[in-house]
């Protein structure tokens, strides 16, 4: 691993167990194992740090995509796939640090248009395997771009706005209960063909 | 309206506007107009008064499924009608009232049962229209006790639990993209026959 992102990883894991304003850039340094003069050549003030966390956030995601748009196994799989690793993800990131809601407040003011990247990004996800599931005959689709919408309203519910706070999280099964009857309903059309 | 019915009602809205805490069974008397000693023979403190709202939040969704049940229209139409009051209802209290969130903590206090009793009874709602649409041959549903689930879970996301801070309401017209392709998709099935 490079030193920026060792001091990326670092800055991550004080940010959220601690909070933003209880962490130093000396912690992150020390943390990261290198001089606090050699993190501040790369990152010049927490806000910087910050946005790159959530950079590495979009990288991540961005990684989990090409492995669901080129991976192995049917399109279908794919899917649920990527849908449950994003809702692990959230999960962990929502329940196990105790500040993600300050962390993702404070990314959402360094880059604001966070959210709808996010949110483009699965969009265009989603879309990408449906149409490779109608392209395939696996799935009977009449227009993709409504389905992707409608599938991503229906697990909505599943991952709930960080800035907010959730009560209790909904359980995995339940997700994957929506996510097979989408899949089977989508199914059941092509194989009447 | 008789005056235990003008008292919820005057309760409620003090609740709702300025919150429990700062409602007196003075004020509720004033607004229900009838004396305080009269409001006392109804109801023994604000817990007492608390509780009877709940049980009108309840009598009023009981209304509806009643509608919903046995009224004009398809089982389609009045499946759409009923989710489409819910969430009108469930949005006015929680975006309208100040002290929403309050009152449901309160309501939770003194009739923890509540949520679960709400959400049995939309469960049961549900599930009757999805068995009266396949009798009647509009819907085709192999197992309406699964699409039921599903159908509330893809909704669920309309309807944030009022005990939690919403940062922003849900459009309307989303909700309805979800329940027509939803409706769209159960008939479709029937229409092949």
């Amino acid at each position: 691993m490079d030193k920026r992102q060792s001091i990326i990883e670092a800055a991550r894991a004080r940010f959220r167990y601690y909070g933003i304003a209880k962490t130093t850039m000396q912690e992150v340094a020390t943390d990261a194992n290198v001089a606090v003069g050699t993190l501040y050549r790369y990152f010049k003030d927490k806000d910087d740090l910050c946005a790159a966390c959530a950079d590495d956030f979009v990288a991540r995601h961005q990684r989990e995509i090409d492995v669901a748009r080129s991976g192995e196994g049917s399109p279908d799989q794919r899917l649920r796939a990527y849908i449950l690793g994003r809702y692990r993800h959230c999960k962990e990131v929502g329940t196990e640090s105790r500040h993600a809601a300050e962390l993702a407040r404070a990314v959402l003011k360094v880059k604001p248009q966070r959210l709808a990247e996010e949110s483009a990004m699965m969009q265009g996800a989603i879309l990408g395997l449906l149409r490779e599931g109608v392209e395939k005959k696996l799935f009977q689709i009449q227009d993709p771009e409504r389905d992707m919408g409608v599938f991503l309203l229906s697990v909505a519910y599943f991952f709930p706005i960080a800035t907010a706070k959730p009560p209790e999280w909904p359980k995995e099964e339940f997700l994957l209960m929506v996510i097979d009857w989408f899949v089977e309903t989508w199914k059941r059309g092509a194989k009447k063909r």
